[in-house]
C-alpha cells in the first residue's frame, strides 16, 4: 500500500517552479462548482480581467490555456502558423530552440538566427534579419531561464506593428516578475508562466491577444463535429486542444463546450493574481530588483563570478559560474539534502558550467536569499571549492540596509 | 478590485467535473517541491503504480498527460496516427465525433461508422467496418456520457490484436467507476479521466499503452533542441506538447526536461488513487451500481422515461426524457438556483430532449441520490410538470433497504 503523500518542505530557489502564495494553496482546496455553473462564469470571467493586470494590456482576449506554459506556447504558434508560413526565430537559450520545435511541427518555413548564450540580440539584429526573410511571426523568449539574459522586445515589436509582422513573446518567466508591456511593445501575442513569478503552480498558461490575432484565429474557427457539422472550416487549427479558436469561444459569452475547465487550478490563479493586484506590479517589481540586488552582491562576495552580459541580465534569474575544481551537482546535491534548499543547474552547453539561482514571486524573499547564500557557501566549502569565507550573506544584508 | 474567490456548495450530480474527494482537497494545499526533486519523483513514480490498479494492466507506462480529458486523447491520436494512416472510427454520442476531430488533424483518413444515439455498436459490426476499412487504429469510446452509453470492448479489441490493429479506447468517463481491462480486453492505449469517477478535479489526463505502442512511439522520438542536436527524427510527432514519446522520458527513469509537471495535481491524484486502492475496485464499482439502481428506480417512480437502450446503460450516467410541456432548461436552473443540485442537458440532436444524471466518485453516494430525486420531483412540479408525486426518493430507499 502506498503511503499518504509526505514531502519535505524546501526553499525553491529555482527559476521555476517555485514555492506557492500560501493563499493559493489555500485556494486551491476550495470544494469545486461545475464548469456551466454561472457562478464559475463568473469566476472565469475575473480570471480573465485580472490577467490584463500583469500583461498590461486592453486586450479583449485574456484567458489561460489548460496545460504548463509550453501548452501556451504551442497553442500560440498552432493558431498563426500554417504550412509554408514564415516564422523568424532569434535563438538565444533553450527556451528559443523550444519556438523552433513548435514552428516546424505547425509547418512553418523556419528561420533561425543564433545567438552565444550569455547574450541578447540587439533590436537591430533581429530588424535587419526581419527584413531579409519577411516572415509572417517573429518568435521571441522574453526571459531565457536557461541562461538568465532578457531580451529588449520594444522596438522589434514596433517594427512588427508598422510592417504587418506578428510578434509572438513568450513571456513565461518575467510575467508579473518584471514589465511585460504588451500594448506598448507591440506584442500580437504573449504568453505567461504562473509557476514562476505568479507563484502559482504549474499547469495553466496565461495568454493574451488583440483583434489581429483574434480575426486570424476567427477565419480558422470549426465547430466540433458532436455539437453541429455545419460549421466546418478547411483551413482549421491543427490541434484540437490547443486550438485558441475554440477555447476563446468556451472561455468567452457563448461557452461553447471544449474542454472541462481545471476548476481548482482556476481557483489558484484567481487568488494568485489579486495578490499581484494587491502588491500592485511597482512595488512587487520592486520587490524582485532589490532581492536580486542582494543576491548579486552575495554571490560577487564569495568571488565567484556571474554569467553572462551584465546589462541584459534578468531580475529574475542569477547564474553564477561553478567554480574550477568543483562539482556543481554535488554541491547542489548537499544544498537539497542538507539545506533543503534547490537551486538550479542549466542545459545543454551550459549543463556542469553555471548554477542558476531564481529570484521569482513567493520565493523572492528576503530570508530566502540570506538563507541561500549562506547554504550556498558552505556548500562550496564543504567540497572543497577555493571562495572567500564568511562575507556573502553580510554583503546581502548591506544591500537590505539591515540594522545592528 | 475583484474579492476573495467566494463560491456556492454543490450537490454536483453531473457527468463530470463531479464534487471532489475531500482527501484530495487536502493534498492540493501541500506546499509544492521541484519537478526535479527526488523527492518529486517517488511522487511521480508512487502515481505512475497506483494508475496501473483501475486500468488493470501491467503495462510499464502509465503517467498523466498535463491537460484535460482530451488532451490524453489528442496525445494518443498524434502518437499513433501519421499522415494518411487509416483510422476508423465507430461513433455513437459526442465523444465518438471527437475522435474524428482528432484523426482528421492528426492527418489520418478517417472512416466513420455512425449508430443512432442512445444505442452502441455489437462488436460484429465494428468487426466488419475493421475487416472492410483495415484501419491502422480503431478509436472506440467506452463510455459515451453524451448518450449515457457503455461499449463493449472485449471482443473488438480481441480481434484487434489478432489481427494487427491499435485499439484506442476512450475511457475518460468510466475509469474509476466501471470496470476497464486494460490487458484482458486488449485495448493497445487507454485513456481516463480524473475529473469524473476518479473524483480528483479536472486538469489530467491517465494514460496506459502497451509495448507495441510504446515501440510506435519510441521509433517518432526526438529529444528537443536546446537539449541536443543530434536525435533530429524526420517522423516526429506533430505536437510538442502533446508527444508521448517525450511525455514518457519526462516520467521515466532518464527525466529529460521536457514541461514541467503541475506538482499539486499530481499531489490530489496521489490521494485520489489512494483512496480507489483503499475502497478496491470490487466496492467501489458495487457502490456505483446500488446508486445507480437506486436513482433509476426514483426515476421510473416518477413516471418519467430513461432515454437509450437500458441494455447498454452505462452505469456512471442515466439519461431522463424531458417530459413533454416542460422546460428541461428552466428545471435545471431551480434546481441550481433554489436546490444547490446541477444535473446536465446534452449536447447536439439531443440538446434539450434530455437530462444527464451523473453517478460518479465522491458525487455517488445515498444522500446524493436522495437529495436529487426529492429537488427533481419537486423542480418539475414547480414548472408545471405532470409526473407522479411523492414516490420518487421512496423508490429509492426501498433500493437501499433503508429500515424504518
Amino acid at each position: 500500500m502506498i503511503k499518504q503523500l509526505s514531502v519535505p518542505t524546501r526553499t525553491i530557489m529555482t527559476p521555476g517552479p517555485v514555492e506557492v502564495e500560501p493563499r493559493v494553496l489555500k485556494a486551491l482546496s476550495t470544494p469545486i462548482i461545475g464548469q456551466y455553473d454561472p457562478e464559475f462564469f463568473r469566476v472565469m470571467g475575473e480570471v480573465s480581467t485580472l490577467l490584463k493586470t500583469p500583461f498590461e494590456t486592453t486586450n479583449a482576449q485574456a484567458f489561460v490555456v489548460d496545460g504548463t506554459s509550453r501548452s501556451g506556447l504551442e497553442a500560440a504558434m498552432l493558431g498563426l502558423v500554417e504550412k509554408g508560413d514564415r516564422v523568424l526565430v532569434p535563438a538565444y537559450g533553450r527556451f528559443g530552440y523550444l519556438f523552433v520545435e513548435l514552428a516546424e511541427r505547425a509547418g512553418g518555413e523556419v528561420k533561425l538566427i543564433e545567438k552565444t548564450w550569455g547574450e541578447t540580440f540587439s533590436p537591430e539584429e533581429v530588424i535587419a534579419a526581419i527584413k531579409e526573410f519577411n516572415p509572417k511571426v517573429v518568435a521571441l523568449v522574453h526571459g531565457e531561464t536557461s541562461t538568465g539574459q532578457i531580451q529588449e522586445l520594444k522596438e522589434i515589436g514596433q517594427y512588427c506593428q508598422e510592417n504587418g509582422h506578428l510578434f509572438l513573446v513568450d513571456a513565461v518567466a518575467t510575467f508579473c516578475g518584471a514589465p511585460v508591456k504588451v500594448d506598448e511593445w507591440g506584442i500580437d501575442i504573449a504568453v505567461g508562466g504562473t509557476q514562476k513569478c505568479l507563484s502559482v503552480p504549474s499547469g495553466m498558461s496565461p495568454i493574451t491577444y488583440n483583434k489581429k490575432v483574434e480575426d486570424i484565429l476567427t477565419s480558422r474557427y470549426q465547430m466540433e463535429l458532436g455539437l453541429s457539422d455545419e460549421h466546418r472550416n478547411s483551413d482549421f487549427i491543427k490541434s484540437n486542444y490547443l486550438d485558441l479558436s475554440q477555447i476563446q469561444r468556451y472561455w468567452g459569452p457563448e461557452h461553447i463546450n471544449h474542454h472541462t475547465e481545471m476548476t481548482s487550478m482556476i481557483y489558484g490563479i484567481h487568488e494568485g493574481l489579486r495578490i499581484v493586484e494587491e502588491e500592485t506590479l511597482e512595488v512587487r517589481y520592486a520587490r524582485h530588483s532589490l532581492n536580486e540586488k542582494a543576491m548579486m552582491a552575495g554571490i560577487k562576495a564569495m568571488g565567484l563570478n556571474l554569467f553572462g552580459n551584465p546589462k541584459s541580465k534578468m531580475v529574475t534569474v542569477t547564474c553564477v559560474e561553478i567554480p574550477n575544481g568543483v562539482d556543481g551537482e554535488a554541491v547542489r546535491s548537499t544544498l537539497l539534502n542538507e539545506f533543503g534548499v534547490e537551486i538550479a543547474s542549466s542545459f545543454g552547453s551550459l549543463k556542469g558550467k553555471i548554477w542558476r539561482i531564481g529570484n521569482m514571486g513567493y520565493s523572492s524573499r528576503k530570508e530566502n536569499v540570506l538563507h541561500t547564500l549562506g547554504a550556498l557557501e558552505a556548500a562550496i566549502l564543504y567540497h572543497g571549492g577555493e571562495i572567500i569565507k564568511g562575507e556573502a550573506t553580510l554583503a546581502a544584508m548591506k544591500v537590505y540596509g539591515s540594522q545592528k
